[in-house]
């Protein structure tokens, strides 16, 4: 058995989320049926992680375990031709046997965009949270610097997820308002050695509560030091969501220490 | 009765065009819907030209003849509030009680955007045509440059229309490449003082084939010249065009000769 290390783009809009369900239409559901045609036998697929319905991915990644020979940029222009127009295969490589989507990834980083301005987006409808209330985005920006870092983010996981630990480490975080003809668009990325169900939707609710000003900025340490799921804001619809990329660390090494979900850096702690 | 010019915008991807057609999804039809629900009586409406099914406006402009009493305002957002996720009216303002969309419009302006990259854009497969071979967007640029002015557009006019004339003024024309993460983005834009069925269409399908080399970027001044529509490309695919705006002389004066459909002035004729 080859494993083969797929990167796939997907506009959500129109599929149950990614994880197969029978009688849906998932992206795993329709990605597994176009490898089934090619190599006619079943599929095995697992991703970094589910992705779900109406959230998008730019650069999901995707482990195929098969006996297929075929070259992976051969098998690539092969899926291209069978998927929907909303969904692509941008790259396909070799990957190590024992290669785990879910259990090598070091980090994911998401993408989550907002449209503030007082008009429908009509264009933009299924790819951003259209809010109506001007946000301030400077004031969204500060707050969320203190979610960098190791942190319990149990405050902003959606009940009924089952993790064995709700610590994770933010590396990169920030808002900013689009430029030119981009300005009523305010954007967050977010990077982490993983995330919890529902994490950046609920920051992104919790933001924009003190976007419009109805909490002061240092609501977001408050929140987050509660570590209680009713201490957030809403959990921000799925539709502005993206799955921006996810880095692996190939080499088959266990992750770093600092890289390991759970891991808690005593100056993180201090420095919150 | 009073005179309400709306301009409005639409993705026209799940319709059937603007024109009213019985048991079809249309922008007119979900517009005089709205319209009605609001008013009471039966709403009737002229747009300054039909769209095709799957061809999006950023800027129609229709004339509503109504006894409504509402504030144009008042008007716009109770049917912002009526209206599907993908339309939405951008302006109502009072007109002219005689204001005819269609007869005083003076100019309108298309976009029609390319995507010439490898891969399958996903986001954009509604709001673009896909060529995936790569086009010379500046020998389009140049091969454009002939339309500037006063022509019979006969050879881009698709069959079937019934035109009193052919002949239009093109104000403005211009092709280019997008910048940074819009490299594989070509957009046309074009303005005149009214176009022949489908000659946008028409235009791009006879660049594109410049584009791609198969023709000099002399060929566009034989099509032009022939009035022919055989001697032209074929018709590019509906979903990469945007009505962008239309321009009013509300005056109520006829307009200047050199505004007027089928107006030849010399000079272009020359410099043709």
């Amino acid at each position: 058995m080859r494993s083969i290390k797929l990167t796939i783009a997907y506009d959500g809009t129109c599929y149950a989320g990614w994880q197969f369900q029978p009688g849906r239409t998932t992206i795993q559901g329709v990605l597994e049926a176009a490898i089934q045609s090619i190599t006619g036998a079943p599929a095995r697929t697992m991703a970094s992680g589910r992705t779900d319905a109406g959230v998008h991915a730019l650069g999901q990644v995707v482990a195929l375990r098969t006996d297929c020979r075929l070259e992976p940029d051969v098998l690539r222009r092969a899926l291209n031709a069978r998927l929907p127009p909303d969904v692509v295969v941008l790259e396909a490589a070799e990957a190590p046997p024992d290669f785990h989507a879910t259990g090598h990834a070091r980090r994911k980083r998401y993408r989550y965009v907002i449209h503030d301005g007082p008009l429908r987006a009509v264009f933009r409808r299924n790819y951003c949270w259209q809010t109506f209330a001007r946000l301030d985005a400077e004031a969204m920006h500060r707050a969320a610097a203190v979610l960098r870092g190791t942190h319990d983010f149990r405050s902003f996981q959606s009940s009924g997820a089952d993790r064995k630990t709700t610590v994770r480490t933010v590396y990169d975080v920030f808002v900013r308002r689009g430029d030119a003809d981009q300005g009523d668009l305010v954007t967050l990325e977010i990077e982490a050695n993983g995330f919890l169900y529902n994490m950046v939707r609920s920051i992104v609710g919790t933001l924009a509560v003190i976007g419009r000003r109805a909490k002061p900025e240092s609501w977001m340490a408050e929140v987050l030091r509660a570590a209680d799921r009713r201490a957030a804001g809403p959990t921000a619809p799925p539709q502005g969501l993206f799955l921006v990329c996810v880095t692996y660390d190939m080499t088959g090494q266990p992750p770093a220490e600092a890289d390991r979900p759970g891991y808690v850096k005593t100056d993180d702690l201090g420095a919150e």
